[in-house]
């Protein structure tokens, strides 16, 4: 059950120096270091090609077709935020466009993320301010009804609190909680840690069952080669 | 109910340079000028990135995997037309192609707007011939049965009439109907008068919430804030 | 039924010689060669823009959630081969990313097309490896259930054999039976030798209704013109 | 361009009889009767089993969560109505429930067709007030936004004007012009006339090959038999 | 970010008293009484007809095509409780049948609310063990991967944690939290109050417009009638 | 790449007992005993409840919008027959309805498997003749192209050969090749063999935990327990 009607300030926020250096992972790579979860749904998709963000999240409930909390988000954006908007249902109208946009990045937010739509995509480009959105729409929107902001919103799926790291590229957008960020951080440089040594590896023409000792598992899993 | 089986000729166009002054004020503006409706839904996407185009309707009812009136519309494009066609059920076919964009940019067409598919997307964008459309795809498509040219459609859920304007980018595509151009243009303009200062002002640090006013009417409404 | 745990090896391909002839047409021509039989389903898109490739099918049968059959179909790829994968449910988890991408491209794969999803996608446009897919998801997958290689697969829709031939662009992706694909070429060839001259002749304004001698028919199926 | 914010009162209806004996045919002899045109998209289904009902429309143009313009519109229903409710955007809210079919009823409305979503089944299926929606939501509705009733709108992809007659049972969802529905009568009871003939041939075993005498047209087409 | 391979026990629950009278109300009025909030996904359905259940959430979280952790929930249930199953991706499989609901049965579990597939549903009506799904679906899954017992999870877009009210009926699904569930309960019943009355004011002729006074209001916002 | 044009006659089928002893077992259980395998989409739904059909396949390659092939095929049928058609690309019409059905069960056709529409299902559940359809649609089809009967189709993602047996119930449609079936009627004997006992256990309240001994592998696998 949403909380409607309420604005939540000065919540704390992940690290800053922690949420940069997971953004520079990727998206694929924090969500494998997050034991796969965290991901939004793959319909969330960006709005121009290139776009890469980070950073905090600043959460925003919308009622459909209703941006009025986006304005109320505004105020709470601090540099280096991201702001994530939810909708209480499914909607695809155009939330959300190069006023908003213009307004956000002058108070340092670095991207949205909103489960709804998003419209002047030319001008968004053109600024640039990257948006991730479920669809690309001309509807425009009304400001009549509550929604709230720095509430935990469930957005494309996934849950997300205010102050966690968001991380989006051209791969998707995954949540980490702000509490997790130190451990994933740690887990995803792990990961990266022998992947340019693969990659040489495979690069060279050394398969994957060899490199990773498959042959083993899948001939105890009964696999049979068979020349045709 | 449609007219199957017929080609209305000769029928009267909304006024060019309306049609012209309105597709520069680009789909959501205008959009917003007609009080939020006759926006085609957002599933028509442009086939190739950078798609902008208007003009006047040339109407086309296609029956489903068949392009054979595409053919016959061919012949009542006039310069500065848009084709936008319907198909009487769902179909992603590809009804549209190098070929026939080749004879509607000769005969003067500017875009076409299909509720189906397209294909030789990479042409069409070497053309250019602009065309939003609901899939791609490379199946094609017979010429067996008639529809009709220049009744009124319905084209992915929007009603048009044969003369409508329709402007087009890569916010959708919206519909005018031809005698509410004057009046849309007027609205689009007013509009349109105070945007730069807006943006001005928002690129300044100024919030939304003062500009337009907003902190009366959210307390009103009962927003209340919190400090985390 | 799918025969699960097996790899089939060594099977005869389509002549390379008429594999690169069918992907010169692309995949519009080859598939109306084929009399419009052979396409995939048009939710199999490109990751990135420009992608266009061809040649002989190696298949794969993936488990959902599951990608270890990719790696086991790696050492099947001979230079040429464009690997096809299917999935025994729909699933849009990110099979394929970039170490696979290098392990494939250094085997001498063209190019990956799969039922499922994708992820790297920037990285797989910079090797370039092109890849066609229903969705992009950073979701990753494990390696634990068993499924095949170089069985016979229903990939989107259409059913495609190892050894087949594979046409891929933007236009989306067609199979071509290994044992059809002289004729197929045949067919393309005496489809393409014409459009030189159409292609022409449309340019010039003339209409398809005379060129194509369409006005006859179309009076006999009924067509009525009407002024406006 | 829907037209906002106005109530036609008193236009014409199509005749009840004819409507009604329009209704005795059902939607899928009422379609063919039109040449296969005026069909609802098949997302729109009865909400319980065993709905049926026909009518003269009155018109409602919605907006997306908001369901004042129902309660405009019960004013304007007569007996033998059918109340068509359009959306201004896909909205799968439930717009309609128990209170507003007790009204619907006692004013003399048939049914309910809504391009959106409708609850208390279970008390519809009760009353009965026979139902057909693109959803079944539990999720309410505000009362702040003006539509009209008694324009043309766009119902799930067809075209209906008020006074037009509706047919719906368990096939779908068919809509017949006002002026059209004397000759749609015609043809649905000459392609009536002689179904329980076929019928009883095709019950002893004749095949509709010989029936139809498809087999000419079937050897000249190109059909070829081959013994397995 | 979920937390996996965990089950929490003996967590408290929703008062059972207030859990029952909730479920009186039905899911539309309890979704009305939490102010719009808590409704599940409408693609979620009862697999058979006339399926009510209310009751205190058990929460499950499954990996697609992987239903271990539903035989580790069942030692969780004590009567009187729903269990609802959430999957880290979408996913339609079979994952719940007769031999687990014969199981839930047992152990006082009154419903099953899962965003994945159900099979036996033959079964499940003749038991009856109530389900509400996104699918239906045959294919099996296995029992291999870890997921949680009794963690929040987001079930078909709704944020559910072990212990709230769940109320499911032909409308849909709505979870109350736990600690809103008394309040929730005084909303409804005051909602409910004067139905009877509306009711019957309605079934005699009135007009919402004049029982709700919406003449006014109506007028205010520019609502104009026209004579047709 | 499918012919087109020719119909397969006296092609073998499965045994009909092995085929009515699979039917009894039912879509899930047969499925299972496949290995999970062959299974049509579950977007695959009877048209009527209750509906609960097997035998051996005749297939049919339909056009979209096309249903002409269906009456080839009524001549193919022999009693015990299921006929499956697929269609070359997707199409929600109506192919399929009372006169059809009346032929197919003349001649002893058990029901309908159909990767597109079916119409008239109230006189279907009269008659009775089960169909298996994506959708239910009024929109009627033409008889102009040519496809195929009894050649090898994919329905709904599954491929179906003539003479594999079908089972079809509530939970899906499952397809067996007529070379596998007495080893899948093996498989799933084995499989039911001892449910009875399994169900009686689990309905007195033991644990699948225990039943199935799954208590150590899930501890090995890491699962925690806390108290709540």
């Amino acid at each position: 059950m949403y909380e409607i009607g309420v604005v939540y300030r000065n919540l704390p926020r992940a690290e800053a120096a922690v949420a940069d250096q997971l953004g520079a992972f990727g998206c694929a790579t924090v969500h494998e270091a997050m034991g796969r979860t965290g991901l939004l749904a793959p319909y969330m998709r960006p709005v121009f090609p290139g776009a890469r963000a980070w950073g905090t999240a600043v959460t925003v409930l919308l009622q459909p077709g209703d941006n009025w909390m986006l304005h109320v988000a505004a105020e709470q954006i601090r540099p280096g935020d991201v702001v994530v908007a939810a909708v209480t249902a499914p909607c695809t109208d155009g939330f959300f466009g190069e006023l908003l946009a213009t307004s956000f990045k002058a108070r340092g937010a670095r991207a949205l993320v909103i489960d709804g739509g998003c419209r002047d995509v030319t001008a968004l480009g053109a600024l640039p301010f990257p948006v991730w959105s479920r669809a690309i729409s001309a509807r425009g929107t009304v400001k009549a009804t509550l929604g709230s902001v720095n509430v935990p919103v469930v957005c494309a799926g996934a849950l997300v609190h205010p102050g966690d790291v968001i991380v989006a590229d051209a791969d998707g957008v995954v949540c980490v909680p702000r509490l997790a960020a130190g451990r994933t951080l740690e887990a995803a440089a792990r990961r990266e840690a022998n992947e340019a040594d693969k990659r040489a590896q495979l690069a060279a023409g050394v398969l994957g069952l060899d490199m990773y000792k498959m042959r083993e598992p899948l001939a105890a899993a009964g696999l049979r080669y068979i020349d045709g």
